[in-house]
């Protein structure tokens, strides 16, 4: 399936979308796929894309509709946790035929998708990367893996050999753990990255992330990129590698070097879960 | 006991003290209480207050050094979690004779001081509050409970009835919940309180609490203040207390109202654990 048969719908489940993104992604998608957006991408009430009834009901409604082949975020910002409570027990049958694809805040929704093993997810480029410098390479790397056209030429390379995988914003993860939603990851490679936090503020996630059972039972992890990092007051003494390092080796976990996704136009593509080699 | 004869022994387990804080608050002590600083807390290395190997040793000496009636730690910043993975095999029979008292990042070493059942742990002022306008009022509220020359005087009215109680830094026990180091929560009355986070940082901390197994045992929660909050570029349309609400409520966790607690000259002391009528 190529072309105007694959039919992507896009929802908000935290910040509005611009019509303007919405527009010019529609333009660059061109004939590889139908973008349907839901009017829910364009609410606006506080800091949220609408309130979470509306937001939960529009992944819902989307999600169990049989005409999508996939549902693809429209951008993070913060919101999605809002919807876990409500969402989930929802989703039907046409929910488990589908890609998903998001990252950053939308981790919250790859994390309880992969946890109740609901359709093929995916940690990818989102609408609003149109926006960065160069973004419509992340956005047609998004279209080309959603549509089946580009196959794996967007994927993350050290995710295409048979394994398990998943990939994760580490605010994100961190605040998923220990709570009733987290990820099993028990043998699972974990990319991680994120986006503008304090070098102290990334060495207690690495706490949180190394010091949790969840994380302890994965293969190993891979450190993304972590962004623009703010200029603290006293300089932490270790960048974003060290620390990682520093909690791996304290912790058990395989350090298994760096990983090609983060806040940036050359994100690419995770897909979730176990791969075999006829991917 | 009062005057010298309460030794109260100082260590740093994140940030350094500097010395002109340890004068001004030995000045203020006088003669309630004899203050002995350990020289971990005047080092220096990048962000900490020496390196985790001294930081940690320093703590276990004090803790298991039979002359002391109390560990008080210096200050928060960020780092006791480091010592956590080192420090507490260590500890013997006289670390368990002791009050401990701090919060903010230091709530890291309290909670697993409560965890595993050492010691009188207390949350309550630092030194370093002595430079916030009207800190000395903090400080000799502190000094007050650890000589025991104020009784119950310092201590967070709410908690003074016999029941169990714990008190932390919202953005520490998120950090803690989902890893080894988790307190027990079950059945106790939760007072939490937070410094300078963003209105959705606290949402998503409030989602983590109240997603976790750990916070739904506890009897409720309690609101201490959240500090100067800082404004969004989109205004959150939630204050602190209908973020705690609305988590408390989606989660069936009961909301008890406010506590005096907080990064603040008028945070109160709490005691954590079983208090009976006789305390």
């Amino acid at each position: 399936m190529t072309s105007k048969e694959i039919r992507i719908g896009i929802v908000a489940p935290g910040r509005a979308l611009d019509q303007s993104i919405a527009d010019r992604v529609t333009a660059l998608a061109g004939d590889a796929a139908e973008l349907i957006f839901h009017p829910q991408c364009f609410l606006r009430g506080g800091h949220f894309a609408g309130p979470d009834s509306a937001r939960a009901d529009a992944f819902v409604e989307f999600a169990n509709d049989p005409s999508l082949d996939a549902i693809w975020f429209a951008r993070g910002g913060y919101g999605a946790c809002r919807l876990l409570e409500t969402a989930f027990e929802r989703l039907g049958e046409a929910a488990r035929r589908k890609t998903y694809m998001g990252y950053s805040d939308t981790g919250f929704l790859l994390a309880r998708l992969a946890r109740e093993g609901i359709g093929r997810v995916a940690h990818g480029p989102m609408l609003a990367d149109i926006l960065r410098e160069g973004g419509e390479a992340a956005v047609r790397r998004a279209i080309g893996f959603l549509s089946g056209a580009d196959g794996e030429a967007g994927v993350e390379p050290g995710t295409r050999a048979p394994g398990k995988y998943a990939a994760y914003n580490i605010s994100v993860l961190a605040s998923l753990i220990g709570t009733v939603h987290a990820p099993d990851l028990s043998g699972v490679t974990l990319l991680i990255e994120d986006v503008g936090e304090y070098h102290y503020r990334l060495d207690r996630l690495m706490f949180t992330l190394t010091s949790s059972e969840t994380v302890r039972a994965a293969a190993g992890i891979r450190l993304g990129r972590c962004g623009p990092i703010p200029v603290n007051d006293v300089d932490f003494g270790q960048d974003e590698e060290e620390i990682a390092r520093h909690w791996c080796a304290r912790s058990g976990i395989a350090y298994l070097g760096r990983a090609d996704i983060g806040h940036d136009v050359e994100n690419k593509i995770v897909v979730f879960g176990a791969r075999s080699a006829s991917v």
